[in-house]
């Protein structure tokens, strides 16, 4: 393994709708960026806003880095300057893992439910992770049909999705912020583990004020609800005053 | 209990489209009359057939019989000249079970997959019964949050469902069709006991001839394949003479 001094990034490896993946000089490193740009409706809306890259890779390294401290294995390894991180390559498991605390979103359309409505537990949903086919949603048995992942991969994923679930409603709290639902992606290790990958940051979550109920998330662009950033800046600020408690 | 010779229809408790069920009186059982209707996209084509009625009635008590004999309890009681039987009254859980053996349908529409695609496992889905919402697909945990289920009722549908399939696989299979899938619903007894209901014909499930690959169920319709209720009566024939053997 090479020295994380020594590390280089090299080519483009995937060009996402909010980070550029490249490959380094070691191949189970990947170096992330995190751009300026944000995306709607499948990449169908696309703006570029100053400082977002920025503060969600501050974010996302933070969570990741608590998320270790309590246990869950995860894909980051360091952060390089305001808008990148190395983390490690994983063959990531096309399953979109969403878990919903309130009702938000997508349930609501389908289900006519009230926003924000309670769930007594978690409510696990998985979305195939496939452009092609505009990642619908599909149940256990679909997975295993389509050859996604397999009974013990489902397992873990849904074990290791509400012990993240329990550990960030505990972190938002503490900021004074509801998490309603959030996204999550795991990955395979050269070894066969399954751990958590990608990012989390507002973009990949729903987050609301607990006193205003203001959305404090990706919604703001999604609604039009206002200056996006700035509210993204707020959750960094509570989240480092939340860490020096 | 009323004594079965003399049981009464009295008024009509619901219009379905292809059922019409009536109350008795003893509130423990209903009068269910099949009718010479056939509708798709739920409900908004409506096509009347004659003779449809009668063979769906007599195919439904006929596989009802034989999943009784093979130990699955069912609501099914007698059947009452060609068009109408008894059953158990039994309050509906609202959830349209779905097993798959072979892909189809919304399955090849949503995942993108080949027609009659084998599947390693059965595949179960549930979709919610509401017309309000079009019946939307969804899993175990929203099936929990929004109440339309207990966690012990979901398992048993499903440990039920998959002892269904395996004995229909036999069942058509003498009959030298091959089973691609089929829905099912399942109601509570007043002992709050989990059976099987509704119907079991070819409105309901998908069937090919395993030799020609010809489709044998209301597809016919959906596609405007040709004539109908003839081929659903060569399903009961074919069935009647599998029974002979
Ligand atoms: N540790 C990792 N190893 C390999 N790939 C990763 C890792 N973490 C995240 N990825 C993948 O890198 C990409 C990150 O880019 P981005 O989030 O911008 O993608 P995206 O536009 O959301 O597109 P996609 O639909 O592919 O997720 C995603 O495809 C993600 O699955
Ligand atoms: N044993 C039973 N006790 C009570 N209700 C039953 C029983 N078996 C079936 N049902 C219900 O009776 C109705 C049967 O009518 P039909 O199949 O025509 O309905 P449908 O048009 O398919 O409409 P739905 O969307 O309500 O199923 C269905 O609503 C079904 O759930
Ligand atoms: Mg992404
Ligand atoms: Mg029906």
């Amino acid at each position: 393994m090479t020295e994380l001094a020594d590390i280089e990034k090299q080519d483009l490896l995937y060009q996402g709708k909010a980070k550029e993946m490249y490959t380094t000089n070691d191949p189970e490193i990947l170096w992330v960026h995190y751009m300026d740009q944000v995306t709607a409706l499948n990449g169908k809306r696309k703006v570029q806003m100053k400082d977002k890259g920025k503060t969600n890779c501050a974010i996302s390294s933070q969570l990741f880095t608590d998320l270790r401290q309590q246990g869950i294995e995860n894909h980051f390894i360091k952060q390089l300057g305001p808008t990148d991180q190395l983390v490690q390559r994983v063959q990531i498991i096309p399953l979109e893992t969403v878990v919903r605390n309130y009702a938000s979103g997508s349930f609501v359309k389908r289900y006519q439910v009230d926003y924000l409505q309670k769930f007594e537990q978690p409510v696990i949903e998985f979305f195939y992770k496939s452009d092609a086919l505009d990642d619908p949603f599909l149940n256990d048995d679909d997975a295993l049909a389509l050859g996604i992942a397999t009974n013990d991969q489902i397992a873990e994923i849904r074990k290791l999705a509400r012990q993240v679930n329990q550990h960030l409603i505990q972190i938002f709290a503490k900021m004074n912020v509801q998490l309603v639902d959030f996204k999550l992606e795991f990955g395979l290790t050269k070894a066969g583990d399954v751990i958590l990958a990608d990012e989390l940051s507002p973009d990949n979550c729903r987050l609301v004020d607990m006193k205003t109920k203001e959305s404090l998330d990706k919604d703001i662009f999604r609604k039009g609800l206002g200056e996006m950033v700035p509210v993204y800046e707020e959750i960094l600020q509570r989240l480092q005053h939340a860490e020096e408690i």
